[in-house]
């Protein structure tokens, strides 16, 4: 395995972007390929058969690019293909959905702890099955909230509208006195001031694309193949591709992003 | 031809259903093939490129059907893709755009008509041109509605929050005095009571699946290939195949359509 091959990283579309940005934080030597879904975004709302097809020729893409690893930065990916797809790998793949849950669990004092996310995320019961598996007398409590995605990609991330839906989503989860709140879905973290405010200061708000930066860290450490900052490399370090508008990826990209992202390639991710 | 052939209808997903069951009311013998591209959707927030790649993959996938003419119940769709899909086929290809065009044109008395729809209906311009194609001197005023289609799918018909957003959406249109509204996208009827609401009861809101039915109806006509009633045929008089969440589907269509829907199949319409 090449230690300076770059690291693969996907998402149905923009979300994953928060999981790359915190890998070029706290793993800045490393070089990363980014693939985003935007033709077939978003996965959601979509059924597990097909989540892990895309997920399949998605990772065929990437092993074109070389990658030495691959994180699934989408929350519905990871709890649908994740397994099943690391179980066909021989390199490392890592989802979000077990850095969440890891983190949560160390941070909930009352043993209460809430999920939301996407209709395909907690359709699927991953976070608390892992949770579970972690620690079995934990309480898990999920709600989908599948309004949050159109509310921020329409841009209403401090709106009226945006705390009227949000109160509704939160309520029952309120109600059951939760003390650690997981941001299953990586365009929530956009709303934390609202999410902040409905849930109160006690809560903790779980972003498990931070966490993930670490697995991704340690996985690298423990098995030999962090980059070497000194070596050299040829081309960009950080490439994107997308499977549709990539103008407007590269411009919501370079928004987020701590540098200024150039270009992004656009491919048909059918074809893998 | 064989007059007795289905009629082949598309969709991102079960929108189109509306197209499919005035045609079901209009023109009962007709046999008709309906697609639903549900692993895909939705199409209004994606490029020309892409839906026109996904339109002809359909195209590709009603032709092994054997249809005999193909309506895109999908505003995205006939606006991106219509012209170009028309010119490659040899078969009769009609979409739901020039039908509303034509019947708003009718209807307004003052010239000034307003169009709702997604992100890629309205920024393709295409009603307007129709439109001005028709009638150079109207009047049109368009507004892209991204988070009605959400709403919809959520089941908020009802709802304050849809109050909210429809009249923030709907007050440009409002202070441009249109007579006259098109139900752009084939969602937005389930909306019509809180439409009719707050634009109020002088507004004719024109919902183009009606018109599509009767303009598919006269091309059936003038080309000589309506199918004969009598005539025997095997297998289901309506057939319905999605890309994705089959059962979910047959459901909704059910729920919606004058008789009950059997079964869905699921098909891979990448390979097509």
């Amino acid at each position: 395995m090449d230690r300076d091959a770059p690291v693969g990283v996907f998402d149905s579309g923009v979300g994953g972007l928060t999981v790359a940005r915190e890998i070029m934080r706290q793993i800045p030597e490393e070089r990363i390929v980014y693939f985003g879904d935007t033709a077939r975004l978003p996965y959601g709302s979509k059924s597990k058969e097909t989540v892990v097809r895309f997920s399949r020729q998605i990772i065929r893409f990437l092993r074109t690019k070389q990658v030495k690893a691959i994180v699934i930065a989408c929350n519905t990916a990871s709890a649908y293909a994740l397994e099943t797809v690391q179980a066909e790998s021989d390199i490392p793949l890592i989802g979000v959905v077990n850095a969440g849950a890891r983190t949560a669990i160390a941070s909930t004092h009352n043993g209460r702890i809430g999920i939301i996310g996407t209709e395909g995320t907690v359709g699927s019961g991953i976070y608390k099955e892992v949770m579970r598996r972690l620690r079995p007398d934990i309480e898990v409590f999920e709600k989908s909230c599948p309004l949050f995605v159109p509310l921020v990609e329409e841009g209403l991330l401090h709106d009226s509208v945006t705390d009227e839906i949000a109160s509704r989503y939160l309520s029952v989860l309120k109600g059951k006195y939760v003390d650690t709140l997981v941001l299953g879905c990586t365009h929530y973290p956009l709303l934390r001031s609202t999410l902040r405010r409905i849930m109160g200061e006690d809560v903790v708000l779980v972003n498990p694309a931070y966490e993930t930066a670490i697995e991704l860290r340690e996985l690298l450490e423990s098995q030999g193949i962090k980059r070497n900052p000194q070596s050299l490399f040829t081309g960009e370090k950080y490439q994107f591709y997308v499977s549709d508008l990539a103008e407007k990826f590269t411009s919501f990209a370079s928004s987020i992003l701590p540098g200024e992202v150039k270009k992004t390639e656009r491919i048909n991710i059918e074809d893998y």
